[in-house]
């Protein structure tokens, strides 16, 4: 029940730096990367490490990437990742992958690669700078919704039974801003949304675990 | 008033073709590059354009960058963006700038130098990575959120004078998610979100231009 995060390099040890920040053991991460020397800072980070081609089965078979929680690739090509993707996938049938491409044409074949979340930077940092001229507030507050820190973090999670049969806009633990029911997302403004349902998850927005502030002792 | 963009890479015509589905005229728009080459798809997409090296002060002058509305930087290296962000607040010093820096160091260096606002693609990348650990469709609703199209978008207005007095949640445009007054940054959690006050912008979040969908008639 572990996390394997294959490629150590920016995206990669961003996102450990950010797992790590929101709690997660780092015994609980397990690093791969081709290249010994930068699996050095995600050992200083008490991560397990190993030095290998992910591309291979036997190295993802050597970190159990059939029990693992889910597989964050984000090798530097997108080729590579892919291939990873793909690897994995035959591996892990059922295994959340989440995988950072660079070329937007590239996002599609991730996909079809087994990827469950394919994010994609470049194209993110050109919607930021877009809605950036629409006021001055919105890119910190898209970077603030991303971080577990700071005033504000989004979080998913199944319907409670107590809220079954009440509306999204009465749940106690959040803003309640989406509704995935079976293969359908539903808006905070749908009508679908005015009743809970079993199995329904819900998307809210909930407090942030403020850095550097005293947090919330509720 | 017209928006700048400086540095037709990626990123920058990420932002271009963003601001094009966000409504914005062509006409409005001017892109500035040293290569000749990159303003080829800039011009047929109906921008103006001006070939160039922005970090002078006659090429942000040829382009009125004092009399422009905003100014998007991303010239592909974090030195030259923030050379030119330097430059061009010298030259207007109320600006709204968007900077897209690579490195994480220089997201400091670029506030100093006049950026309002500062994107790492980068970062924001290992953010969602992290985040899409959590739940399969964080990143997702992250990346609809940052668009104008799908489903949502996030919207930033000020306070209209019917609201003034009323709480945050009784908006009937979107789902307020944050309040800045003067210089706080309010949650829709905190006290102070039950009653709008003059002069407050709200942070809200609204339907998106479904793409391929018939828009909403409200
Ligand atoms: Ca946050
Ligand atoms: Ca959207």
């Amino acid at each position: 029940n572990h996390i394997v995060v294959t490629g150590f390099g920016t995206s990669g040890g961003e996102a450990v730096r950010e797992l790590l920040a929101r709690g997660v053991d780092p015994r609980e991460i397990v690093v791969v990367d081709p290249v010994e020397k930068a699996l050095a800072e995600a050992e200083a980070l008490g991560c397990n490490v190993l030095c290998g081609d992910s591309t291979r089965d036997r190295t993802l078979n050597d970190v159990a990437i059939h029990r693992a929680r889910t597989l964050i690739v984000s090798a530097g090509r997108d080729d590579t990742s892919i291939l990873i993707t793909l690897t994995a996938r035959h591996l892990a049938p059922r295994l959340p992958i989440s995988i950072v491409v660079r070329n937007e044409d590239n996002e599609l074949p991730a996909r079809q690669a087994g990827a469950t979340t394919v994010i994609n930077p470049v194209s993110f940092a050109g919607l930021l700078l877009a809605g950036s001229t629409d006021g001055k507030h919105i890119a910190d507050y898209m970077s603030d919704l991303a971080a577990s820190g700071g005033q504000v973090k989004l979080h998913e999670r199944f319907v409670l039974p107590a809220e079954i049969g009440k509306p999204l806009s009465a749940i106690a633990t959040g803003l309640g801003v989406r509704i995935h029911r079976q293969e359908r997302a539903i808006g905070f403004w749908e009508e679908d949304a005015a009743k809970l349902q079993t199995g329904d998850l819900i998307i809210e927005i909930v407090q942030g675990d403020a850095a550097g502030e005293a947090r919330n002792p509720a």
